[in-house]
């Protein structure tokens, strides 16, 4: 059961960019179905989801200006078929304090990623689950 | 010097379950002495230790309800023999407020784990330490 | 275009230096030219920077004291054609409230430290641009 390494790659978002969906086209271009990812850089307007597990729903923080993105970690697998990434961060604001969420969206004003491709069976993938979340199976 | 990267796990924690129980649980049944852990996920009941170097104690921070994990890094090594998991985490709430420091106990709502299995000599174990901290020897 | 992984290096930095300067040295001292670092521990006297894009300038907060490092997010490249530390740094004080940025400076207490070496080509170096920062190439 345990998985292996596949390829690695590290590179530079481009400005301007929406994060997620970068990230999501670039691991379908490339071929990668699972996958560990970090990021750090500086983003732009940012929302934070928070899960409300009374209601099933995120709660958003919109965060607007520019934040250091101090930590992105996360992984990539598959979802409706198609890799799906999964990403939590931590922003710093001029102050240094810190804000920390699920990230539902946020501008690339610098990001410097870190894919690392896991290969293997079986391949995670995502399912909607009571209270409105897409979860792996637990094995 | 250097180790190589064995085994790498990627999965799922059982909801309410202990985190650090689970995971030291999980590092001995699957023979993981040293290791590098990354978890993302959604945590209730958390407490999370900071270190006050005056007494050598550790102030204990007791944050309850529910919050976003965005961030636990943190390694597996021996400790009195068996495997260890030092985590450190990043936890949000509803309103994105962060919190950080020294996992000392958390339930798992949701927990999506990376194990990446080090391989290699010397076995880094953890010593007691002046201080009363468990701390590997610097090399 | 993608990379591979090479050695990786797990091990605990001396008490009393200063966390870059040592990650920096450690890195040219075992030749590694790209990799990727994750640290947790205990640090002191942190200077945290805020890039203010308006200025092209880092606003530096200093946070005297000690703080648990819960999370040390970055990486390796060549910069001036040595190897340079690029880290992103979440911090908790003793009320577990949260302070994060790019890491100026910042000595150390306890820090455990995780390198994982990529290799291949190209070789990833930082260049001057507008706003006064070093970037990789969009490649």
């Amino acid at each position: 059961m345990p998985y292996s390494i596949g390829r690695v790659f590290m590179f530079r978002v481009p400005e301007g960019v929406e994060l997620l969906r970068y990230l999501n086209n670039y691991a379908e271009e490339n071929g990668i179905k699972m996958g560990v990812v970090n990021v750090i850089g500086f983003l732009k307007n940012v929302k934070l989801g928070y899960y409300d597990i009374s209601s099933g729903k995120y709660i958003v923080n919109e965060l607007n200006g520019y934040y250091e993105l101090a930590s992105g970690m996360g992984n990539i697998s598959l979802k409706d078929g198609k890799p799906f990434t999964h990403l939590h961060v931590v922003l710093g604001d001029r102050s240094a304090r810190s804000y920390a969420g699920h990230l539902i969206e946020g501008t690339v004003q610098i990001a410097e990623v870190y894919i690392q491709e896991i290969i293997g069976e079986p391949l995670l993938e995502r399912k909607h689950t009571t209270g409105n979340l897409w979860l792996w199976p637990i094995q």
